[in-house]
């Protein structure tokens, strides 16, 4: 007699329930995990097989621009001296996963690389990053929303202007090949395959829970996004990849999540990433109505103006500057700078109170210098002077910010003795 | 007033505490992420930074093998006409992601890679390990037990080899240094470094519930393994690498593990991991002796001998035969190859008896073609032929392998009409 629950002899394959395995248990977390992936595809408008599970948002990002860089490589196997690299361009406010990578694909002459600079405001231009277009670019990544900053970014202009630029491509290459008389011999695939490029990629991480995921709105081709910024999914993340786009593989391994990602699949949490994403979906309308609502209720508490005269007179050499652009912003986004104070010191000194804020991203943290974000928007800004970070969430209450500003003045009196 | 656990403003670094956020809550995070290292750590006899966290076992393979070719091309920066690619070593039956990222690297001309053949028992000859050593050769990488058919390999055999080639390449080395009058100069770094090559890997993934995993006594300087083989870990990997390994980074991100893995950390799957692998330790020996017993009780209970003369007639076509070494195996592992019947089949029909099995790594299943491990051994052996794996762990019973042996005799009963 089996026990209840049937006799598992396929420890080697995992110790649970394998879903690339043929057997029923296999089968039964297969579809658990394809149930995942299709709820996932549902919310970003996408087709259950454009979805790959990842360990996250750091590995989507580099496989979103590795895979498009070594699927150009591996499609043009020229020699090494008349190699034409592949272009890829970007701006210099990315988060590390897409700015390293951009860096690293450059030092190991992988790829060229353009990093165009957004403006004072945190926000890009799109006609910058068109002007920056070339025969060579295969790639565009553009985050979504900015994890520092809060800055949203005009992507679907930016896709409008990269659209455009395909559709002039695809003309002249057709009366190319026309005026040669070449319209019915079928042009080569790799020549047709370059019309389609560049592809679109978006950082959409700090995105996820408040703004639009519909991938055909926003014209993507690839959209990168991670469990860690939902609730209970940390450990997995996504990237949405549009049938039409080539993408290599990057790690070697078996043929899971299409082959172009190998690995376990880790059907649990592709399941609570799932859930995780839907009740987002439910509640984005009212968080967003109600986190913009306390976002501009903390700004406008910190901004001199409203202080009590108290306060305001301890704070005369204060001049708190609020970073990134006031309105197109995150609704959970504030970003400060209050000059001449370490943030690292105003983190450490929050964080004694009880209140969590950071002074940059978590991936760059504690190093001691100033952003690479904050210098981008404020070039003149010194090393000491850094920012400071509140980004808040779906447990966020007024009380908390009413608590936080109070606590932000006490420290702000205290420290003026030493850093004045 | 704060809640009492405290004003949570980092929801942009993730919903839950970040570990490389500064602030109390980050601290706490990474506190506990750094226990759970240094718990792994001392299991392998190993220092605590030198653990690094991954995703899983494929992602530490990739990073293992892509880490040292990356790290030799980052130094070695000649004209690409001039450079002398890396060269890497392993064998016929590693796990796909060990063989598929050699045949990527190659495809994509980053490392000159040799693939070595095990001997007919599914065992690897060190002195043929050896001799693929050349002065280019970066790593050698071989498994410390297949997953298919349980062959333990000569791990601290091999390791021998190689420190005796360092040892008499290291003596050539200075003696070249000597008669030049070199050797109070200081040699060239790169040609030092140059004399630490090659380093050994192994992948572990099958090897931690039942093998002594003690990296100084193993005599390897890189080893992997999943947390998915082990009891509520699945999601996580670690890569052990010794402090001497130059090891580039494979994506491009944020700071953490060392700046050799970006991506937020994921503490809760660390802390399972460390915890199911003290345990694992803890009922090693106990579960060895068990699983050894249960194995050899199945082994010979489907042997033709011990049939009693009823099915053995009905058997008489069937040639059972053991794939791998009879006693150098896991002790969890049965894998046996029943001619004319294709494994899928026998997979499926034990499955519809609530017997999970499986006919080949859960990595490359499905595909109805015959495991290239039972090729690599036999290479006489059909397509149609194939393999069945019986993968023992914790939970089996003797009462789990009865009811798995009569269920397969009834099987073949069934099929022989059809087989035939």
């Amino acid at each position: 007699m089996p026990k209840s629950n049937g006799v598992y002899l396929d420890y080697a394959a995992s110790f649970s329930a394998n879903p690339s395995s043929i057997h029923s248990f296999g089968m039964n977390a297969k579809k658990k995990l394809e149930n995942a992936r299709k709820e996932i595809a549902d919310i970003l408008g996408a087709r259950q097989s454009e979805i790959i599970f990842t360990s996250g948002g750091t590995e989507s990002n580099n496989l979103a621009i590795n895979g498009v860089v070594w699927a150009w490589h591996d499609n043009n196997k020229k020699s090494d001296q008349n190699k034409i690299l592949p272009h890829i361009i970007t701006t210099n406010i990315e988060h590390p996963s897409v700015l390293e990578t951009f860096k690293l694909l450059a030092k190991r002459k992988l790829a060229q690389i353009s990093i165009v600079p957004v403006e004072e405001n945190g926000i890009i231009d799109p006609q910058k990053i068109k002007k920056e277009i070339k025969k060579n670019t295969v790639l565009v990544s553009v985050m979504y929303a900015n994890n520092e900053i809060g800055t949203i970014q005009p992507i679907r202009e930016i896709a409008k202007e990269i659209r455009h630029y395909k559709k002039l491509k695809s003309v002249s290459f057709l009366h190319g090949l026309a005026s040669r008389g070449e319209e019915n011999r079928g042009p080569k695939k790799n020549l047709l395959t370059s019309v389609f490029f560049p592809f679109f990629h978006t950082d959409a991480a700090q995105a996820v829970n408040y703004l639009d995921l519909n991938v055909e709105k926003l014209g993507v081709d690839l959209l990168s996004f991670s469990g860690a910024k939902l609730e209970g999914a940390g450990g997995i993340g996504v990237l949405y990849k549009k049938k039409s786009v080539p993408l290599a593989n990057i790690f070697g391994g078996g043929d899971q999540e299409f082959g172009l990602r190998p690995g376990t699949e880790n059907v649990a949490l592709a399941h609570k990433l799932a859930q995780a994403l839907q009740i987002t979906e439910r509640i984005k309308e009212k968080e967003v109505k109600r986190l913009t609502q306390l976002r501009d209720y903390f700004i406008n508490k910190i901004s001199k103006n409203v202080i009590n005269s108290a306060i305001a007179e301890s704070l005369t050499n204060y001049k708190i500057v609020l970073n990134g652009d006031k309105d197109n912003r995150l609704p959970n986004n504030i970003n400060i700078t209050i000059p001449n104070i370490p943030s690292d010191l105003l983190v450490i000194e929050l964080s004694a109170r009880g209140i969590m804020a950071s002074a940059k991203s978590a991936c760059k943290s504690g190093d001691g210098k100033a952003s690479y974000v904050i210098k981008a928007i404020n070039p003149k800004i010194k090393e000491t002077d850094g920012s400071l970070r509140f980004s808040l969430g779906k447990y966020t209450t007024k009380s908390d910010l009413d608590y936080t500003i109070k606590a932000l003045f006490e420290i702000l009196t205290k420290l003026k003795k030493w850093y004045n």
